[in-house]
């Protein structure tokens, strides 16, 4: 998830503080529901099992990860993606197998180092963020001023700024449902303008992020309008604590930076679609989404390959096991870690076809436990019924009135209705967005586990299946 | 630690089985001894209690972290932590303090990177091995030949590894004792010496680790007598296990490797020396050590600093609280990691004066879990002694025949009597010799169990402590 979106972090912090106020009613409402339940449907109980001994997710993080690795949006890396998740997804068995494709402007990495070179001359690990300005090749070197919360950056005179680098040091806390990044992301999406417009040399954050690795949290930000672009990149964690320490020791510090990215002006992107023909052509339809493009340090095993691997994976197991009412529709989107480009798209072309619901995994690997939704108060039983058939996975019934995602946000805020399989995201931001992103972070059983709750969320809210005419079981 | 060098390693290695086999034998020993152990003295019970609440080590850990930071032996980077070294010695009140110098060859980092360009195209994170050869500026590329072991590549014929890039992906478990980096360094320390012999045009070995980041670990290898040196690097473990899966497609895989390290030539480095002066001169002396050098990776919190502090600590700790019979002498070893140039140095100068017993603290930040020592027979229950005395800290008897060290080997080897204080060793080469080898790897409480052992030690070893004449105490 890239979160840099107003949509999708002013969703998801609403979300984390409406969850609080909401808690305990809504457990208890899930307890004593106001209307009635009807025994589960044997059928959902069998997929839902079979469905946590899934292969076809891990086969998909796998299958992209290896084969295709990095893939920063608009890049050659991208495109070489969607030939693959088109392949792909053919080979599963869906129908209208095709890509939309969108233009967008492209920023790529160059060189990146630091160095503090006095009074402890030492390199540093950082990374540049995503729209940063570039240094001249040989670099640049300054006094470094640090702030410890963004606040204290805006309220500082620009005379104590101007022609240095600045340093915010704010440390965002772990949380479950991952609230704590928008509520501390501020040094990222709004920290380069703000020292851009009193004449900083650069800025260098500490990582959002919540891991002791000597790898940094890129992430996308954008300058305000009219706001020169500067240098910013952000510091691994373990480098930030150690620029604090130096100067805390009350020496003025100096930092020479390196970091040449450079905008490569527009490029192609593209969203990959595919589907489960439903047996209604009319009925609204079931969207389940992911996102293919990947931040270029990592594999973006965990962001997002998994989520575009439990989506399809999901789908591709009510497709085999009959024919659903409502059409499933797939979608991979592109571009979304540098600015939703890939949803916006989608929602501009197809934001007014109705929508039964729609949901997107892009919050890791964590389990599942808890469910939210946005039906609509006439489909409370429908909600409920959902809530229901997900409990045995060990997910806790949530709101009725949220549902959350990334490019699927701006349609969610249109007021699509919409379900959010809410995932465990405690350790989510040890990897997001850094080259730690990589495979051996997937762990297949909670994988699984995901593949379970979102085969259960499409066959819940299917219409029902009904056997494939005239052919045996795809297998 | 290096653990590169001959006598280190084949130490370590023979220790563990040596230990598996003995442990049982010792600790029932140790259960029912046959020589009468004195009742705790309450003097050195009082020290061990106190050093529990230590802050002497970690400041020393915090300060040459942070206000040196990476210190190679032989740079720059390694006369300013000579210096720092001095000063803090000084200020601690040790007595003598001082540098002996000596020269060494210096071989240092320069750009490293690496990408499979076939089938599927990708950046991989690689660092170059100490005393690695080097591409030309342009770098090279190469059909990547794989070999699970290092026997398969010393069986390979030539036809097959000329012209190549050799990748060997053998990987080394977690062991409590290190043992298993001993078992399985033989990528590091032979594979690019084999892999040069059968005429590769570089090697890269899956990283000598256990940890699962994008951080490589490097350290030393030697190219045997009369090979050609060629461009050796260690990926990742993620990387590695990429590599891997990319190699099991079964299509040709090419690799595009840039590493341009260097020899500087013949460069300045030094042990620095300091001493808490005995009641009797002519005493076997005590040495206590550690190393101060680091690899250039990360700031050595772990490997070593940690471990200079550690003998540091429990040396002021001991001289505050009177004056021992026997000098005590605080050895910071340099160039331990580029081929124990420090320990070599130290021991053709003094390895012929009486000790009454050496340790170096070099395995990390672990609690200490066993005490092993090689005073002699005759020295038993002093032995028995030190055994007893630390048992509180939750210390198994170990050997009575056994004592390593890195520096310090050669002179084990050669005899002098050795004490080893084992650390638990399971997660230190998550971040031996990586980038991630950091101030915040370091658990302030296993440090201090650690100086309270090294406490003990000392005290029990000292001869006895008498107050100190006509002064207040230090603190």
């Amino acid at each position: 998830m890239t979160g840099a979106a107003p949509e999708a972090s002013h969703i998801r912090m609403k979300h984390s503080l409406a969850a609080l106020l909401l808690a305990a009613a809504t457990s208890l409402a899930a307890q004593t529901p106001s209307i009635p339940i009807p025994p589960p449907d044997p059928k959902i109980v069998a997929l839902r099992e079979a469905a946590l001994k899934d292969d076809y997710a891990w086969d998909i993080v796998e299958g992209l990860t290896t084969e295709v690795g990095p893939r920063l949006a608009g890049t050659e890396a991208e495109a070489r993606a969607r030939a693959w998740a088109v392949a792909k997804l053919r080979s599963l068995g869906f129908a209208n197998v095709r890509v939309e494709t969108f233009d967008m402007p492209v920023w790529v990495r160059g060189e990146e180092k630091a160095w503090i070179t006095a009074p402890f001359p030492q390199p540093l690990v950082v990374a540049a963020l995503g729209n940063s300005g570039a240094t001249p090749p040989q670099g640049i070197e300054a006094e470094l001023i640090g702030f410890d919360t963004l606040a204290a950056l805006e309220a500082a005179p620009e005379a104590v700024v101007r022609g240095r680098i600045v340093f915010v040091s704010h440390a965002m806390p772990r949380s479950q449902d991952g609230s704590s990044y928008g509520a501390f992301i501020g040094p990222r999406a709004r920290g380069p303008s703000i020292a851009s417009r009193k004449g900083a040399a650069a800025i260098v954050i500490r990582s959002i992020g919540t891991d002791y690795h000597r790898n940094p949290h890129t992430g996308v930000m954008t300058f305000e309008p009219g706001v020169q672009p500067i240098p910013a990149g952000a510091l691994s964690i373990p480098d930030a604590e150690q620029v604090q320490r130096i100067l805390k020791r009350g020496q003025p510090v100096r930092m020479r930076l390196l970091m040449t990215p450079r905008n490569i002006g527009t490029r192609q992107s593209g969203n990959v679609i595919a589907e489960v023909p439903g047996r209604d052509p009319n009925a609204p339809i079931l969207l389940v989404a992911g996102h293919l493009d990947s931040w270029d340090l990592g594999t973006g095993a965990v962001d997002d390959a998994s989520g575009v691997a439990i989506a399809a994976a999901a789908a591709k197991r009510v497709m085999d096991a009959g024919r659903p009412l409502r059409t499933i529709r797939i979608v991979w989107f592109g571009a979304e870690e540098v600015g939703l480009f890939g949803g916006l798209d989608y929602r501009a072309r197809h934001g007014k076809e109705p929508y039964h619901a729609i949901a997107e995994s892009d919050f890791g690997v964590g389990r599942v436990w808890k469910v939210d939704s946005k039906l609509g108060k006439v489909r409370e039983a429908e909600a409920r019924a959902l809530q229901a058939a997900l409990a045995p996975l060990g997910i806790v019934p949530g709101s009725l009135e949220l549902a959350d995602g990334s490019d699927i946000g701006p349609m969610l805020a249109d007021g699509v209705p919409g379900v959010t399989l809410a995932q465990d995201g405690t350790r989510y931001f040890d990897l997001h967005h850094t080259p730690d992103d990589t495979l051996d972070k997937v762990d297949p059983e909670s994988l699984r586990q995901n593949v379970a709750a979102w085969t259960t969320m499409l066959a819940v809210l299917s219409g029902g299946l009904e056997p494939h005419p005239k052919r045996r079981p795809r297998r």
